[in-house]
């Protein structure tokens, strides 16, 4: 039986919609590996966006990333901010990813993330030796690219309009939650007693 | 109905490694808030540590991490590393610890951990703005010391030769796991490659 998604299967924002909801460990069997290979960088940026929008939809701060193998171009790890849904502090859009991906050789993998890392983030991915990190919004945050650069990362900027203007929009309905998911509790605390 | 750990509880061992082994939740049920107030540094520190020997007799890493607030002494997080037993490549005796005490004002507390922190746990700590830490092994591992004193927070060395004993045991015995834990797969497989 050939698998539902595969090499025929057209490439639309509905599809990758999908693919965003569908967890992990069932993609190996729902998808052709083939199918991965027509999948561009863009398209995988898309995949983080919906699952950004996943995060927005639970009540939760929009942000997520996906990890992907270099040379089959499967995914390997994907997830978003759970800080709300989970009661997490620190379970970003990358974090989650590489929470999902668990025990495996990261120097071999591209993450993607919607929004430009944090210093936690950033730390995390050098630590565990990414070889590629692609940014999907540097408009909204920005500036751990460098520091990555310097580890001897890849960072590509590759800007999706729709994660943007998803993050810009959460921002402006929950200022504290966006605050409290950059620097903690303790941020926003002090500034309501200002 | 008095709880049955309250002020005259005798603080043993025994009694640290049952509080350990108590659900963070669980313990405003079963022990007295004041008890806590008699509760030293060093006797935190040992909790710590029994959760360290907790995850390694469940064959990880033995890193523990007690999360205490500085007015009342309550625990409000507590773990170990579980990159063994939770499949996880970064859930470190901090990074555990943090988690489980969910989205609070670290500002007013502290955290202790049996072992010197990584980056990746260093850089979370200032992130969420921790008031202090106590590090209770830096003859295994050192050098975020320095690093989380420039940011403002109080640092304390409280080495426990228990925990001292149980790491540098682990490590002797399980190198590789070791590396991972550190470095991620990705050193061990550069590793057997030479």
């Amino acid at each position: 039986m050939e698998k539902y998604i595969n090499e025929k299967t057209e490439v639309t924002n509905a599809l990758l919609q999908l693919i965003a909801h569908i967890p992990t460990d069932s993609l190996s069997v729902v998808v052709e590996p083939r199918f991965f290979q027509k999948i561009s960088d863009e398209n995988f940026m898309r995949i983080a966006v919906f699952l950004a929008q996943k995060g927005y939809t639970e009540g939760g701060c929009p942000i997520g990333g996906v990890i992907i193998d270099n040379a089959t171009r499967q995914i390997l790890g994907k997830g978003h901010n759970t800080l709300v849904q989970e009661n997490h502090p620190y379970n970003h859009g990358e974090t989650s990813a590489i929470r999902d991906a668990g025990r495996i050789d990261f120097s071999k993998t591209t993450i993607f993330t919607t929004l430009s890392p944090c210093d936690v983030c950033a730390t995390l991915i050098y630590m565990r030796q990414f070889n590629r990190v692609v940014v999907g919004d540097i408009t909204n945050a920005s500036g751990n690219e460098r520091v990555l650069g310097d580890k001897g990362i890849q960072v590509d900027i590759l800007e999706d309009a729709m994660g943007i203007e998803l993050y810009k929009k959460y921002r402006e309905k929950y200022p504290k939650l966006d605050l409290e998911d950059w620097k903690g509790l303790a941020a926003v605390i002090k500034l309501d007693k200002k």
